[in-house]
């Protein structure tokens, strides 16, 4: 059986309340042993409040929840405290002392996952929903909390299923070679669509993992450009720092910024030129590098004729070109300029025009990602990828016309690949991994 | 009519999860615009919890509380979402956008108060529960929480106000000198007795005040005995900088320290020696000052013969006399020693003796306050302390026979002060300066 767990699900920290979660065979009747109000709490109904004494520390509300109606499926009550540290610690001691056990990272979400109340895509879910810091991020975690990853899996998945195991018939009743329960044109059908699925999710990955960890933005441009200056004026802050001198920035400089809700992870990197300083030319491989990952470059050039004219950058990658400075420029000067440029003063923290063009860029980019269901989680990108690689072989199989034998091997390979996913084939080592990077208390 | 209020309720940070609680006449209404869920909150019952969707931006849990049976007196909700810092923050934005004000510091407690949830002193309590962090300062609030401090003073004002109306019958009456209502005997014997309440309550406030600030004790010695190795070694941390240099520490050094629930505060001084360095002679008269406010003294010479045994210590303060560098001495050397002091090796860190004595020390210092009840806040004592001494104008007056008008009077002033420390007798701005010490959502 089970042992009964507490935790504190609140923010550490001290604020008006904390909310203490317990679950487990013996909940309620643990904080009975602690708890005096108008009524015993085992006599209590699911899904109501009570006033009372805790513990004869505090004065607060018991809220019970019954099993299997709970976040966890098991009987739950959640004890809603004063936020003092001292209150927090001591009560946790005192449900110890009652017989309840400290709750390890994720383990209210790993019972909950146990007893059927979500899988394993929304068990990561909640993790990623609770380390949301934008809104795209938010929304991806949200829709995968409710479901929409593991459903697109499931239906996939449970096709199949039933196509796979009319092979393994087949096998069965080897002696009789002529019998061929699955049709190999509807297996053929049905792997291609599955092959179309997974390209397609394995692709949303490149977006899903931009918006949880921020699409990637490099600031390129020569020395004294005023690269680190921008990012200084975006972020609003003196993160860099910022001097006259050529070379200046020479490590990348990397820090994350929200505009309408969409997360971007800015880089500042070594302006490009000749230079014998070695350091300095390690910061350069490292701007070569930063343009290789980044998904929108802002080529930052102090004048319109500036050599370094999207010149290293790989046309694939959305560049945005810069004209910085636009104080010291004329109106001659600026009517001039390309009108694919955007003209600011990091100097003078006049950004509005990059930040509408930024959002715009990155609307077009991440646009696919509010249509269909997204990957965000690396986990599942392995397994998907694991999963389009064995579909492939079984495509590959049916065109040469292979034995079931061989074709049953690859379609397990496929169905374990996206049970990983889903968390109906897994293993304790991967949920363990899973798990600790939960925060305790959930 | 009042706004509905609203405010993030947990501690500030990421958590499992966060409590946003909402509290006024369209609390219900309001959230019911951004729930979904199996019933709607209008119709649900008082006291209970209802599972649902929220704002389309997290699923969560909803608490019902209906007026007056809740916190504030008012209908009340509690919202317990997802603790990410995105959904705190965007859920407060649509909350305000649906019609809620954003409550202020204390607000909640305010409006507890102003329905008669609660007076005063115990609103007053909730800041200093949700602040403690010894057992002693938390029983002392939790007491006060639940009414001591307030049941104790609205006893005397009552007694009191009786016998102030019937002195102020007579001057009605004044025309017919003879007639008195008032017994002067009878209350000759309460204004004795409320006199004796009031020394002992305002007496009470200095172990109140060393139980919520911490018991103050100064660690003294001569320079070089080991006093900022005896104060890191007590707090178990490089607190204070150590050398073999005599004079090192010149500033005092403060720093807190819970011991069996009880909170120490420890000052470092300078230590005591003839020297023209004029830092080290400012040091000097710190110490002190500090010798003068502490409640115990740590005297901390080397040898037993150190001629600052006490030397400029007050007899009225209790002093623990502390053998260090214990390590170096020998057998015999150690059983000549003071059976009263303490010996202890700092630089080993053995000092479970010293522990075990401040704790007994402090036991019998702050004996008294667990006993009866205890004044803890400043406002509460400058209160008492005017009500004390007009009480003792009536029994001056009493004695020396004045007339009604004059009694009634300091018997008017009794009753200000001590309504004040209830809140019977208030103004806005004393209100206002209360609640600005709470945190937002509580």
């Amino acid at each position: 059986m089970n042992k009964t767990i507490c935790a504190i699900s609140t923010p550490y920290g001290v604020g008006g309340i904390a909310v203490i979660r317990i679950s487990g065979p013996d909940a309620i009747a643990i904080v009975d042993t602690l708890f005096v109000g108008k009524t015993t709490l085992k006599q209590a109904k699911a899904n109501t409040i009570h006033y009372g004494r805790i513990a004869d520390l505090d004065e607060g509300m018991v809220s019970i929840f019954r099993a299997p109606h709970s976040f966890t499926g098991e009987d739950v009550v959640e004890v809603a405290c004063h936020g003092s540290l001292y209150i927090q610690q001591t009560l946790i001691q005192r449900l110890i002392e009652a017989g309840c056990t400290m709750a390890g990272p994720g383990e209210f979400t790993r019972r909950a996952l146990a007893n059927g109340k979500l899988d394993l895509t929304q068990a990561e879910a909640v993790a990623d929903l609770i380390a949301s810091q934008s809104k795209a991020e938010h929304d991806l975690a949200l829709s995968q909390l409710r479901g929409s990853v593991s459903s697109e899996i499931a239906v996939l998945r449970d096709r199949l299923l039933h196509l796979t195991s009319l092979i393994e018939l087949e096998l069965d009743f080897a002696d009789h070679e002529e019998l061929e329960f699955a049709s190999r044109d509807e297996l053929q059908a049905v792997a291609d669509e599955i092959e179309k699925h997974l390209v397609h999710l394995t692709e949303s990955f490149k977006t899903g993992n931009a918006i949880k960890n921020g699409l990637p933005v490099a600031i390129v441009g020569p020395t004294n450009a005023g690269k680190s200056t921008l990012l200084n004026a975006l972020l609003g802050e003196e993160r860099a720092i910022v001097s006259d001198i050529q070379g200046t920035t020479r490590d990348t400089i990397e820090d994350t910024l929200v505009i309408n809700g969409i997360l971007f992870r800015l880089i500042d990197t070594a302006g490009l030129r000749e230079t014998q300083d070695e350091i300095e030319n390690l910061g350069i491989a490292r701007t070569q590098a930063a343009i290789e990952k980044a998904a929108i470059i802002l080529d930052l050039s102090p004048l319109p004729t500036s050599p370094y004219r999207g010149g290293d950058i790989e046309a694939e990658r959305k560049v945005i070109r810069i004209i910085n400075k636009s104080d010291l420029m004329s109106d001659a000067q600026k009517a001039a300029v390309d009108k694919e440029a955007v003209l600011i003063s990091a100097k003078n923290g006049d950004l509005s025009n990059l930040r509408e063009r930024l959002v715009a860029e990155a609307q077009t980019l991440l646009g696919r990602a509010t249509e269909g269901v997204c990957i965000t989680g690396e986990r599942h990108y392995e397994a998907l990828m694991r999963a389009l690689t064995s579909i492939r072989a079984v495509q590959q199989g049916l065109a040469q016309n292979i034995s079931g034998e061989f074709l049953s091997m690859d379609l397990q390979d496929v169905l374990t690949a996206l049970g990983e996913v889903t968390g109906q084939v897994t293993n304790d080592e991967v949920l363990s991994n899973i798990f600790s990077k939960f925060c305790i208390g959930k």
